[in-house]
């Protein structure tokens, strides 16, 4: 069982019965009502799996989402703050998040607005959750197009992440889920970009998920608030969350996918307009592209995209907020591209020749 | 102009133009757009003075909302949200709520969720969002028929109570706002209590405002996320949410005169179950039931008023909470009464014999 101390809780990261789960719920919990909120997929892979092996939870209350980053709306979070009404869910009693980053994202804000705060645990079955959206601090929900606009900073009591529920998931999933593994490497570790490139999925393990959770963590510690270095995290998110937004109306793509692609994008940038080595980028082209399908568009939507851009939760007055890298390992906070460079770089990905 | 330094932030009653409102907007908001959010009544009677007195807000977007608390509901707030995407508001760009206790609660907390938090400044209009909703950081909206259900904790950047705008009220609107003034005396302050008996609501003025904002300012200070003392503000607030919640669909009742009554009733409570002297509670009886209008239903409605009370915020596992007096000016967090004992209090005072 691998520890890492955050803020007020702490993640682990190993199987669940070895955590510390178990004694959370009888010595804190213990005449709490328990409230599980997870989506299709995770009810029948994960929480029975839960539920059978903790008595403790036998009388938990079950509220079943719908699947799919869509349903990270406002309007299901009202359906599940009426279900904690009807259960009489008060103060102190227990949420319980089990599923991927769209159960965590919307379970922790769920919680954290009800009678103003609830306490929650997260257990992420995602390798995207259990690596990024579980730990940290960062709740919230989507408006339209516009991703996690509105939330707050509020942290769980407990993170378990069992890699047991990784073997419930399509290959495809941690793919996704990689992709901020190696924006991990990208912004803060040579030595993590390296080992993860020549790792297939399959090999990821809960000590490569621990260095990742590890190296968020202390960016985490460091600026709860993402005030400064915070910002690193958002590498490849500017236009990642851009096209996330864009398809998400279209033929969706996940969030891992437009990052990872996100990721190159910025990369050009950096490499273009900004400091990275000629070499770096194409090692960071060649990992992503390899792994990654490829993202395409006619022209017209670069438009769209800038538009989204221009709402992006990090800017500030003076134009679109970029994190930037200088070399592999090293990231940039509050960095400008221009619109005509953020233009070159999308013609150059992804519009079809 | 009176200044009461509270959290991270000050309140300040007298005047607006002799407040530090304007050197704000101009050392702090000098580049960033301004956001309004008023209602109906509060933009025909108080944003156009700000306006014209302040050049400052010259191009401040503004956002009308219908009055009423039965709008302090999530839909408004998401349209409020999707307006704030369209003026393209940014982390640094500021939000300012004119109006009453439904514009200060909701506006913070649409601020607060916003890109996870928008920088705010209230300026109540109303005498019950000056002596208690506008100060004190507890933002939120209403679920169905549960009072502030939905919230966080979140300060303002500064608050301004400008007793002009209390002559633009209707009287009967400063009775509601005098109830929370009422429960100040009781909960802190006989002198302040004996004071409010012995005025009229047109005599309240800046000083009368800063002793009950004072009051409150004090319990927040020394409680801010409301685990102990602060409680005790909920005086009143247990039965008096109930009866707000039950008319929210009927012939709507006001909060300050749902809070009136729900003074009197936990002060029965406290007299026939608790240790409240006689003389007290008739003090306390003959001074509310004087200025406020009776509150009468049938007897059928109890239970509906039982069943609000076991949804509130406050209560833990042992039951309803309450916070009870031992005499005028001392209050006792953490009390449980009987459904018994609540029921014969409600019996007494509400049904028509």
């Amino acid at each position: 069982m691998i520890q890492i101390p955050s803020l007020d809780y702490s993640i682990e990261i190993g199987a669940i019965h070895a955590s510390s789960f178990r004694k959370f719920l009888v010595e804190n919990f213990n005449q709490s009502k328990k409230v599980i909120i997870c989506d299709e997929n995770t009810n029948e892979h994960c929480v029975s799996y839960l539920t059978t092996s903790f008595d403790e939870l036998a009388n938990a209350e079950i509220i079943v989402l719908p699947s799919g980053e869509e349903n990270k709306i406002m309007e299901i979070c009202l359906q599940v703050w009426e279900a904690l009404s009807d259960y009489k869910i008060q103060r102190g009693d227990l949420i319980i998040n089990v599923g991927g980053g769209m159960i965590t994202d919307l379970g922790a804000f769920v919680a954290s607005i009800y009678k103003r705060g609830v306490p929650f645990i997260n257990i992420p079955t995602s390798l995207l959750a259990m690596v990024d959206a579980s730990s940290g601090g960062k709740t919230g929900v989507d408006l339209g197009p516009y991703k996690n606009q509105l939330g707050l900073f509020s942290t769980p009591q407990l993170v378990v992440c069992d890699p047991i529920f990784l073997g419930t998931l399509p290959e495809e999933e941690k793919l996704w889920g990689k992709a901020e593994m190696l924006k991990h490497g990208l912004i803060r570790s040579k030595p993590h970009w390296n080992s993860l490139k020549n790792i297939s999925v399959s090999e990821i393990n809960a000590e490569t998920i621990a260095t990742s959770v590890g190296i968020k963590n202390d960016v985490v510690l460091k600026d709860f608030k993402e005030e400064n270095i915070r910002k690193g995290l958002n590498f490849g998110h500017t236009i990642g969350h851009a096209l996330e937004g864009y398809f998400l109306s279209k033929n969706k793509k996940s969030h891992g996918h437009c990052v990872a692609w996100g990721l190159v994008a910025e990369s050009l940038l950096a490499y273009k307009f900004g400091k990275l080595p000629k070499e770096e980028y194409a090692d960071i082209y060649q990992t992503i592209s390899k792994e990654y399908p490829a993202i395409q568009f006619e022209t017209s939507v670069i438009e769209v995209l800038l538009e989204l851009m221009e709402n992006d939760k990090k800017n500030t007055k003076s134009g679109i907020n970029f994190t930037t890298i200088s070399t592999i390992g090293e990231a940039h906070i509050d960095y400008s591209f221009s619109v005509a460079e953020i233009t070159e770089v999308l013609q150059e990905l992804f519009i079809q020749h």
